[in-house]
């Protein structure tokens, strides 16, 4: 870790660095210059040189970033040289899909299980993992060490969750209830509104329509 | 539409003000002071002002805001007055629970197919809609009025689809597949990355211990 001094708008914009770099190293790419990042990326030559500055090993004026190293560094920073284990609560469709991402494990997240209140889903599997009562939650997680819940359940059942997630050790909630969730201070939460996204679909259609005289 | 002057970031924040004004709504509140929406949303009042200006009727000094009148103008705002038709392509988890959320249809958004490459899946059904073979899509979307294509498909399909869509009269692509997208100009697109959130989660849980000395 040597991220101080980076900011929250850099760190929102590194994941997306490490899907570039990513590719490059997959197609056996050793440097990349601003210019063709900019260029892949869709974002000016300035700001790539900005944000990576911040990472201090790029190459000299006209040589390139090393891929490798840079790929290797905001991993790192993104606190992705370590595991992390995970739960999910809600066996839906959504919490199902969640589950079978092989792509979260190979980022080192680890699905360690699923809970769901409805005892019909109870002993069907996820990826080799069985579906547990939300009854047993509690006791799963004083034997189990786990990092981080995944929260795929209506708003009100969310809510009513969190004291038992974090009083037995959870770290961080990845939330797709529709509902700003209050945690203690170093409990890290992100929330994924699904709406929310929609939302701003329909208003850009609406605007450029409106703008281009097409309604 | 009275959009003019509205910035993006404001605009980004005008799903959640909608949820809070729907939750007020629905529990009877008519006024609303910016002090009560700070201390509810977890937001300066100041914000809360600056962003809410921008709808110009907002009440007296001291009286608040009228809730009802400010959750319609904001819905207009986001284009929530009016419908958008969407389809689903892939019928996998994702797809399925997205092609089953009753909130969508709430807000104006109508499910009218959905569709995956596997035969297996063709007929099985998602609230009421048959699965369709991804072969089918070229003709549906010449025979129906599709607003929104949502894509849970791998990165590679997802890329190799955008033509039949933006040809085919698709004015928004609602993008979940892990990969930026090459749309003609007036198509908009939301992505939906779910490891880059998953990454801010990694990020945050890793620079809290690493500050407060836990590894």
């Amino acid at each position: 870790m040597q991220d101080k001094g980076i900011s929250q708008a850099v760190v929102s914009r590194l994941p997306r660095y490490l899907r570039y770099l990513g590719e490059l190293k997959e197609n056996g790419v050793e440097r990349v210059s601003s210019q063709e990042l900019s260029t892949l990326m869709n974002v000016t030559a300035s700001q790539i040189r900005q944000d990576l500055n911040n990472f201090g090993g790029f190459g000299q004026q006209g040589y390139g970033y090393n891929v490798d190293y840079l790929y290797t560094e905001i991993g790192k920073i993104l606190g992705l040289d370590r595991e992390y284990n995970f739960i999910i609560i809600g066996a839906g469709n959504l919490g199902r899909a969640l589950g079978n991402y092989l792509n979260f494990e190979r980022r080192g997240f680890i699905f360690k299980g699923i809970f769901d209140k409805n005892p019909a889903l109870k002993g069907t599997e996820v990826r080799g993992v069985g579906v547990r009562l939300i009854d047993e939650l509690e006791d799963f997680l004083k034997n189990n060490e786990i990092d981080i819940a995944v929260l795929t359940i209506p708003k009100t059942g969310a809510v009513g969750l969190v004291d038992t997630l974090v009083n037995n050790g959870i770290k961080a909630i990845w939330n797709f209830a529709h509902v700003d969730l209050d945690v203690p201070e170093g409990i890290q939460v992100e929330n994924v509104h699904l709406s929310d996204s929609l939302m701003k679909l329909s208003y850009n259609i609406s605007r450029y329509e409106h703008e281009n005289g097409k309604r």
